[in-house]
């Protein structure tokens, strides 16, 4: 296995900081953008402050940890766990599919090296949920991290800024509310899930919640001829890097148990997937072949991986299938049409509800996550928000309860393609049906005609969705509805979808959202070029465009650029209007001495 | 002067089609995209109808006509704007500067051809505007002509659907309400403008106002030291070819003049410009040697060569500067740092403003439409909805009083950059103050941190202002803030903002605004790949991103893509859906007459 062709290294002008916790022992990790200082025009030097961002990368951007993918992440979370003393280590896997494929020797050369045959279980009449923590009043470790983490240092930022009166940025630090307790409360309200699958201690403890700042996944995952193990690892660490808070692997190719061992044990962030998919690869593709027997152990398998949340598909009942007869295109979910199939096929219920309570007990025993799934989301804006799409989402609401009664940590998938003026009133579904649990969407995409470009239609839809309470986007590539997305694509819908949550950040008055914003405008107005780089979303990409008229390192200090070019500059004019607005306000004095008026 | 490289032909499956008037003599061109049949599952075949989209891209994709560039497109209007005996033709130009150009020998190689040195104008105490005639009650060709178009044949369409009971797009095409005489009221209203200079019948009309499609706007235009005319006029074609409405030429290099000739001789959309910048040019840069001499000698000499719409900062005042100077990125328009300097400079009021009602004067005598210019949008969203900002708008409403009383069609310019939450307030302060003039805005840009991805910052906010009734969407490119756009940045951004005003329609329920969504989601949902590349804004990259991974000929009818692969496409599993479902109705029947209710 090579793993070589892994993207490394930090942000431009960034280091990797680490902020201490109060309450425990930890150290927080954020990326510390390095300004260049303002001249003013009297020759004054002024500081500006490093930014503090959010940063989803992980130990890959550190120059000071090598990261050696076949060791897999350090294990930040472990003592943590071990601390709580409520788990146990187990003998072995409890997956049979788990160990089948542990001890086929075929499949060594894709194995991964240190691959955990002694997962963590919780002990017998114990619960690990974060959930389960929350409730008990109790502030853990991932708690109090995620509080710092959220707040980006705004704390320490203001109060620096209290002694530079007169910045226009200091007025717009809010006060902060992100406290560890805050944070317990969110999620013992089940306002907000904090996945942390005991087995993937690997994960850098990150929180979803609508009173917090918007969450971005990316989709990764091979299809049948595509993609390789080491593709994946490295499509998912550069998803990392750009900016995705969680990734779902959904793969369906071949090898599936194997490459996600890699991208588990990788992983910094949370990790999804939709068990069904792998289920189904294990009876050959036969629907009519699923069994709640092989649902079950897939789970158990997963769970002992470290996946920290599962989409499960369990609210799409028999009674909603013919709701779905007349729709322009019918059932466009995976994991619903599977269902679909399924449950016609074997005139039953659906069997991920019939067994909802037995996923649940399982779910618990390692804090997986339940990310209820849509299986009836409109493929088109002639499906939306029709009966079928309403009628599972109230069936979601019910199973909401039922893991909470689990102490299962439960998220609500929404969708889909819905146009603006409908956009409100799935948030507003959502959270009368689903008592507040985090809602998590795909897009919604604002129209159907822009194949090739359903990263922004579906960008639209998330920033406006997210402003009005969404807590997690699912990316959109620009392959939407065409082909499986390359490593550019990805790149490309983690930063569009990084920009719509960022955009509903601010929107909704998140404390500091704005504090990046200004400084780039500030980095902008003073034609620092590098600063503007450093500070965006994707340094590469405006360096690139930048460049590509002006490359020479001298453009990079000057006040222009090729957009207006040098003479119509508004910025630089700006400057020069500012100076003549001094002058005149200096000879306004003089009139006002000499008792005139004009300048009042 | 070579033409050839210039983009020319009909889209995939589509061709050019002319709708006849029933007022008047005209035919208005629209696209037609032919689609495969759909066959049943019972091998019925069913016809889909051909669907007809608005087109922007005038003669170049009617395979019937042979553009000349060097001859310019056909005179289309020519004749109705004669037939109105209300204008005269000069016996020369009327600007100094315009004839200085035309006896410049070293310029002949640069000059359009077929250059007309006799322009109408307005007759002695005669009024030309489409506003007069609205006012008059008149419904001109050219109102007709937008009737007719903006309804894009739905009254055909809903005709044909209702022989076709059952299909589930005949429920959404609503009535049509695009009357001759609902155009000729809007625009009596000031609710609407139809820029239509007498001096350009070479561009198909259109309408910008709140109650009609939105529509969108591409600046084009070299800066010092790049492009050429040729390189311009190919960059124009291109925009319209994607769904530019109009075009704003915003060039400040050498040759603005000649550049403009060509632009609008072969411009079938309505152009723009900013008159300021020219003048700008004439006295070298220099803003102090600004005067209103030269100024109205360059509206002159404009208005003669066929711009449709000016962009004018009259706004713009002495008391609105010291509003700016705490601002985190000043004045950003290039118009208005421009006039602030002059203003400053000679401590004397905008001369824009205290002219505004001879600039009027000039243009009511050719039909130039005036687009009050916003000097003071904001740069940043530190800066957003702040007084400088909405102080200037104060002074547009004023202004817009002005234009009116002078019978000249007014549009406002709006921001900018504007957080989602501070996006509305922008709309109802213009309605508040401009009496309903329609909007056009920049964006707004949803957030700062997203250079190399601003084209999407300001869809996201553009989607939502126009959906609060902004008329028309000026683009904004990816290399925003980085650099002049090249010819695939300017496709990228039209066909962005093309989608972005396509969802503002959706979201307004503008009546048929759905019928291409639900063409191309029947299309989907039948596999039908080459009608779902014919129906997409951008056609080319549909199936350029298809074609990627599966490229033969064979993969155009498959029912599957390589997103999910042959096992896990949910609209192929839903056609089995539905085949089962079906048995299950007739079983369910069986058991029905056997007293069962199972099914029920």
């Amino acid at each position: 296995m090579k793993t070589k062709n892994i993207t490394q290294g930090s942000f431009p002008n960034s280091q990797k900081i680490y902020v201490k916790g109060k309450i425990h022992n930890i150290e927080v990790a954020m990326r510390e953008i390095e300004l260049a200082d303002t001249t003013d025009k009297n020759g004054n030097v002024i500081k500006n402050h490093p930014v503090t961002v959010y940063d989803t990368s992980g130990p890959y951007t550190d120059e000071n940890i090598e990261v050696n993918l076949e060791k897999g992440l350090p294990k930040l979370r472990k003592q943590w766990i071990l601390d709580r003393e409520d788990v146990e280590e187990l003998d072995g896997l409890s997956s049979d599919y788990g160990r089948m494929r542990l001890t086929d020797e075929n499949l060594d050369h894709l194995r991964f090296d240190h691959v955990s045959t002694q997962p963590l279980k919780a002990k017998e009449g114990k619960y690990v949920s974060q959930y389960y923590y929350a409730k008990k009043g109790i502030i853990t470790p991932e708690m109090e991290y995620v509080a710092i983490r959220e707040n980006q240092r705004i704390d320490e930022i203001k109060e620096k800024y209290a002694q530079h009166k007169g910045c226009p940025m200091g007025a717009q630090i809010p006060e902060t509310h992100i406290s560890p307790e805050f944070v317990r409360d969110e999620i013992a309200k089940g306002r907000a899930i904090l996945p942390a699958n005991i087995n993937h201690p690997e994960a850098e403890p990150m929180i979803i919640g609508r009173n917090f700042l918007v969450k971005i996944n990316g989709n990764i995952g091979n299809s049948p001829t595509t993609s390789s193990i080491e593709e994946e690892v490295e499509k998912a660490v550069w998803a990392f890097r750009w900016g995705a808070d969680t990734i779902m692997d959904l793969s369906t190719g071949e090898n599936i148990h194997e490459t996600r061992e890699w991208i588990v044990r990788n992983s910094p962030v949370p990790v999804g997937t939709v068990p069904l998919y792998q289920a189904l690869e294990k009876v050959n593709g036969k629907v009519e072949d699923l069994s709640w027997e092989i649902y079950k152990d897939t789970l158990i398998e997963q769970c002992e991986q470290g996946v920290d949340y599962f989409t499960i598909h369990a609210g799409l009942l028999w009674k909603h299938i013919p709701m779905t007869i007349h729709r322009t295109t019918g059932i466009v979910s995976r994991g619903g049409s599977i269902l679909a199939k399924w449950i016609l096929h074997h005139h039953k219920e659906n069997f991920l509800y019939t067994h909802f309570e037995d996923i649940c007990k399982i779910l618990a025993k390692y804090d997986v996550a339940v990310s209820l799934g849509d299986g009836l989301r409109p493929g088109c804006l002639a499906d939306a928000n029709d009966k079928a799409q309403f009628g599972e989402l109230e069936a979601l609401g019910h199973l909401t309860k039922i893991a909470r009664e689990n102490f299962v940590q439960v998220i609500i998938e929404g969708p889909g393609h819905v146009p603006m003026h409908m956009i409100k009133e799935n948030m507003d579904e959502q959270l009368a049906h689903c008592d507040e649990a985090p809602f998590y969407t795909l897009g919604p995409l604002v129209t159907d005609i822009a194949p090739g470009y359903d990263h922004i239609t579906s960008a639209i839809g998330g920033a406006m969705i997210a402003w009005h309470g969404t807590a997690m986007l699912c990316y959109v590539t620009q392959k939407e509805h065409l082909g499986l997305p390359n490593r550019d694509d990805v790149k490309e819908g983690v930063i569009t979808f990084k920009l719509a949550a960022h955009a509903a950040d601010l929107a909704k008055g998140f404390p500091g959202a704005q504090y990046r914003d200004n400084a780039m405008s500030k980095a902008r107005f003073e034609f620092r070029w590098r600063d503007q780089f450093s500070l965006a979303l994707d340094s590469e990409k405006a360096m690139k465009f930048h460049d590509e008229t002006l490359p020479d390192e001298g453009y990079k200090s000057t006040h222009f650029c090729s957009m207006c070019g040098e003479n119509f500059c508004s910025m630089r004019a700006t400057m020069e209007v500012r100076e003549l607005a001094e002058k005149a306000q200096e000879k306004a004095k003089e009139f006002e001495q000499s008792g005139n008026e004009l300048y009042s």
